[in-house]
């Protein structure tokens, strides 16, 4: 499958890795693609085969585009990468907001719902974002199975996202489908709630599980 | 113990009926106590030996203060109850506040730091909202060991409000202390996962377990 990923911090450059090395073609967009700095930043994930190119390709020649930039400025990102590129495509979104305070920058609302909104005809896929970089690629590391969530409106788009999050280690039956977009909400709000027990048990590398009642 | 329970709703009842049954002196404070209809509603719990009173006979005479009142309304509920006789008293709040249209009445912020900041002198401690009613009172009901957590400034509240919960049943290895009463963010705005979850497993009756790296 053809990923492209828009966002070449910390999240963009691990997913990239990762999926090259699960056998995608996989391109980060940058908008500096020729740039020795930026390429020396993105050497692990070009040497995993990773392309590097600006975001106006990355995101037309992709099955599936990821939105790895920072909430506060997702949309104008994907806008200017191609809204028109952008129709009909599976967008992953696993990008969280935050203002200057550490707060969310979207509270009562969230980013994904007004991803979805500004490109009505794409089909928006929320996860991954209830979990640090470096557990989002290697959810065998804790003591036991964790649950990842999805939300949005395309079921076809969901089947989609689950292939490539079982890609990354993700066991099938530790996704769990939230609904449409709006229950985005619920994985963005959780960062409160993530920063909280990170600080409390002193490591970002943490999941948690959904414990059913017994017996069902 | 003795136990004053503000709110006389089915949360308040539950955690008066399973505190009585534990041994403490359990009293729920309401505005109709003599009512007869009131009575009716309430009458698990008295024939649980639970006590009915007006809510500022019930603040007064505690030595645990619990708000079990609609979060929209607990600042006012609290303070017609009396702000003299919460100074220095342990108060549990396990109330969230929700608007008309299910979102938080809170967003960006909580309700328990807003009770701290209008009862500066009570010592404030939240609790028990991430869970449904009925798990409240019967953590042994999963499939599994789950994680509940606290947030306030005062260790000692914490250290009593820590044995109010073992008494419910929750081992103490399944509390996890998040901080000070800004962590109560986190536990309140986690209500949106919770509604997302619920939808999706067709049950509130559920927990969720913080699971650590392996190893640690």
């Amino acid at each position: 499958m053809k990923i492209g990923i828009l966002g070449t911090g910390t999240v963009g450059r691990t997913l990239a890795t990762a999926w090259a090395h699960a056998g995608h073609a996989v391109v980060l967009g940058s908008r500096r693609p020729d740039e020795a700095v930026a390429r020396a930043d993105l050497s692990a994930a070009i040497a995993a085969g990773v392309g590097v190119t600006d975001p106006a390709a990355a995101v037309t020649d992709a099955d599936v585009v990821v939105n790895a930039t920072p909430g506060t400025v997702s949309v104008s990102a994907l806008a200017a990468a191609g809204a028109a590129a952008l129709e009909g495509k599976v967008l992953l979104d696993v990008g969280v907001g935050f203002d200057e305070e550490g707060g969310l920058s979207h509270p009562g609302r969230s980013l994904g719902e007004e991803i979805q909104r500004a490109f009505p005809g794409t089909r928006v896929v929320k996860s991954l974002v209830t979990v640090d970089r470096e557990l989002m690629v290697a959810p065998d590391s804790l003591a036991g199975p964790s649950t990842l969530f999805l939300s949005g409106e395309d079921a076809d788009a969901k089947h989609t996202v689950t292939g490539l999050l079982t890609d990354l280690g993700w066991p099938k039956d530790s996704l769990l489908d939230l609904g449409g977009i709006t229950t985005a909400r619920g994985q963005e709000h959780y960062a409160l709630l993530f920063m909280g027990i990170a600080e409390a048990i002193g490591s970002y590398g943490f999941g948690i599980r959904v414990v059913p009642p017994a017996g069902s």
